[in-house]
């Protein structure tokens, strides 16, 4: 079925005539040319297998059936706008609800993580008449203008460091390499600490808080978890509403629970929670769910919101089989399985390679922080991309992530396996025993990229530095 | 194969309760269900037949099997985000461009006209390193924060008159109801000298323009289309970029060309195209097209771009597929040819009632003008919402639109045929020769809803006024 209309030579020539030279491909020096997939496996034009440990997006299986079909059904049936009324729209919201704590009831549909992100700062400027944003350092909540502002992830990468008056930066709640680590007695309040101290020095300048932003755990930033009970400490002082960004994390990847947020504990419930990437399996939706009350102040302004392909019946159709195959093929409990599996075996990993400082994940949301020194936790950013560009010949897609690139991120499809783990342990294991020259790692100029590692070789191209 | 969940009333309450309540449907009081749709008809739950008169979205027709087997083929095999190699994207790239002036040569891929107008002003502020925008009175650009300020049409519809200090108004180049009319000897100059003016004072004050935003064919604006010559003379002046959002008008709508920019004559090629509704039938998708010079300045600022869903090659087979029908079924000629008989049966409709003011349109993209008054031009609003809600009786979808929701708005699939222009406007004639009590007219509060007309009968649970 699959097959080339251009050979890997001219699909590279016409992407550099015709695409945005922005637009970058993993491993820019040798890049992988996919012609198709299914469940954790991708396939390259010369049908060699990919193990894929790092696609969050195709969430229950690359090309899963029973989602492919659900979309095929609904495209010849009908496909418009949510003005007209629409089972699917309503009874798709009504099972997303259901995932949710009660007072989160109210469901806006939109077409990425970067419309859902946007979407909840007019929710909260609206709700609050206040201006101000507060955000995580590291964080990325997506690629529209009013996101950038608020992704450091982002912002960081321009030269100007004119950040608008109105963002103000936490410290990431990072306890392996933050300003509080894990022998700290209290990191949680430690962390909401430093927002209240924001808030305060906001507030004496005469500046309201509109919101407290953050993904419930960190992606990009470096797969951090924040301390339990953070959020609760934060959401008390913040004097406008909490954004839980879940457009990486959602839909059960962290095991023990649907949403990650709720790892927090049961007596924190945000104001408004943001979804995206694996809502539809790599359909293009997304979706915002919020309180009664803040959907009320939204609609009190008057302006009617409409979004011409967000919640049309074949995303919800999308959206629905998705939450049916999580279900009946009990993912969200095969990422607990698995990712405990896979936690053992990195810390089996990590007493035997130095270069391992720290393991920690939840589900199949984990993370690798590869380091110089155990002692000064000195990022090993050139052996990480090393490491990566290895696992590639091996054909393992692994990426490395957070502000120094040095942190391995597993984000697989969640139907990824304990022989899978097994596979990309044992190879990540070959990889660190064996012994290359250092001067290599040299060549591999990490980007800081976007919220999946980037990088390049030197003088290949790639102006990006 | 199209059946019910729920029964109508469920559905309502349902959406009432999960569903944000800024999100308006059509017919207010008595909205319509739909659960099948092909060509230009949609059905009802009872299978009551509409012809749909507004869709632009469904461009080659609701639910064309051509799109929809070339959307279903690719599922099953691959949707992954374009880090890694594919031919769909450089293969749909290349053909997008193909129907372009030679200079806009780089694309960008999106989900949405929202996403896609976004970027285009992130890549004119990188491009100029100026920050200030000049639109169009009664514009609509999208629903981002970015692009609400952008668009007189929504920041209107909002009590505070907050409008951010770079970004200027100029006027709608309306030779019916604007400032400079058709007896105006030369009303693209005068409308242009308006943009200059503007362009200077911003000067006087320091500011730079980084860009000029102007639908191809104003939409929401009230079908204005503006006088030939007028957008060379505004890029002469404009100190930035042209930007034409076609979003509503692209992709051979107007008949005579294939986007609606060209209208302008053969000497004016924008500096950035935006694409966005029709481009895949209704998948979320949207383009972005610029030069090379815009696109190196934007990749200079070190900062990659990526989008997750955008250009994954699900989307770029179903926008290949539409380009495919385009060509296949001659729907551009056909644009052309209803369009052409349209506007004759709206003319001698215009002939016989008072009540329409002006008709105008290229191809497919038409409007009639009511008006209480031929002197003095008065926008009869509440005619115009009687007009489409027995019009919606009759089982035929079209809407009204502009700044006093007085312009009724065809902009219907393009396998719109001569019989159904002949079925609408006899329809219309019929509604306008009939005698019914004007004082019905008050019930229809027209709102400043969204780039379609949205009203709702007075007191019935609507508190948008």
């Amino acid at each position: 079925m699959a097959t080339e209309v251009f050979d890997k030579q001219k699909t590279i020539d016409l992407r550099k005539k015709y695409i945005g030279p922005s637009c970058k491909v993993f491993f820019n020096h040798d890049p992988i040319k996919i012609i198709r997939a299914r469940g954790q496996y991708m396939y390259s034009e010369k049908d060699e297998q990919y193990l894929d440990c790092i696609n969050n997006v195709a969430h229950v299986g690359h090309s899963h059936p029973e989602v492919v079909s659900a979309g095929t059904k609904q495209m010849e049936l009908l496909n418009t706008n949510s003005r007209f009324l629409h089972d699917n729209l309503v009874h798709y919201a009504q099972r997303l609800q259901a995932t949710l704590p009660e007072k989160l009831s109210v469901c806006y549909f939109v077409n990425s993580g970067s419309e859902a992100n946007d979407l909840a700062l007019r929710l909260a400027w609206q709700h609050t008449g206040h201006k101000d944003i507060i955000t995580l350092d590291n964080a990325y909540h997506g690629h529209v203008s009013s996101l950038i502002d608020i992704s450091p992830y982002k912002f960081h990468q321009l030269g100007q460091t004119e950040q608008s008056q109105h963002v103000h930066v936490a410290p990431s709640p990072d306890i392996y390499r933050g300003k509080f680590r894990e022998d700290h007695p209290d990191p949680a309040t430690a962390y909401a600490d430093e927002v209240r101290d924001i808030i305060e020095k906001a507030h004496a300048k005469g500046h309201k808080i509109a919101a407290f932003i953050a993904e419930s755990l960190q992606s990009c930033g470096g797969q951090v978890i924040p301390p339990v009970g953070y959020f609760q400490k934060v959401a008390q002082n913040v004097g406008g509403v909490f954004i839980a960004d879940e457009v990486q994390v959602g839909f059960g990847r962290v095991g023990s629970h649907f949403w990650a947020f709720q790892l927090q504990g049961d007596d924190f419930v945000p104001d408004i929670v943001t979804m995206g990437k694996p809502i539809g399996n790599g359909h293009p939706m997304s979706c915002v769910v919020t309180t009664r009350e803040v959907a009320e102040s939204f609609m009190s302004s008057g302006m009617e919101y409409f979004n011409t392909f967000g919640g049309n019946p074949v995303s919800c159709a999308i959206g629905m089989a998705v939450l049916d195959v999580i279900e009946k093929e009990d993912l969200q409990g095969n990422a607990l399985r698995v990712g405990k599996y896979l936690m053992e075996l990195l810390e089996k990993l990590k007493e035997k390679h130095p270069l391992i400082g720290d393991t920690r994940g939840c589900g199949l949301f984990v993370g690798v922080d590869l380091v110089k020194d155990r002692l000064k936790r000195t990022p090993a950013t050139a052996e990480a991309q090393d490491v990566i560009y290895r696992l590639k010949d091996q054909k393992i897609l692994l990426s490395a992530d957070g502000p120094h690139r040095n942190v391995l991120k597993f984000k697989p499809p969640m139907c990824f396996s304990r022989e899978d783990a097994d596979l990309a342990v044992g190879k990540i294991d070959h990889i660190l025993t064996g012994t290359h020259s250092r001067a290599k790692y040299s060549l591999y100029i990490p980007l800081r990229g976007n919220e999946d590692n980037i990088y390049c070789l030197a003088g290949d191209g790639c102006k990006n530095k």
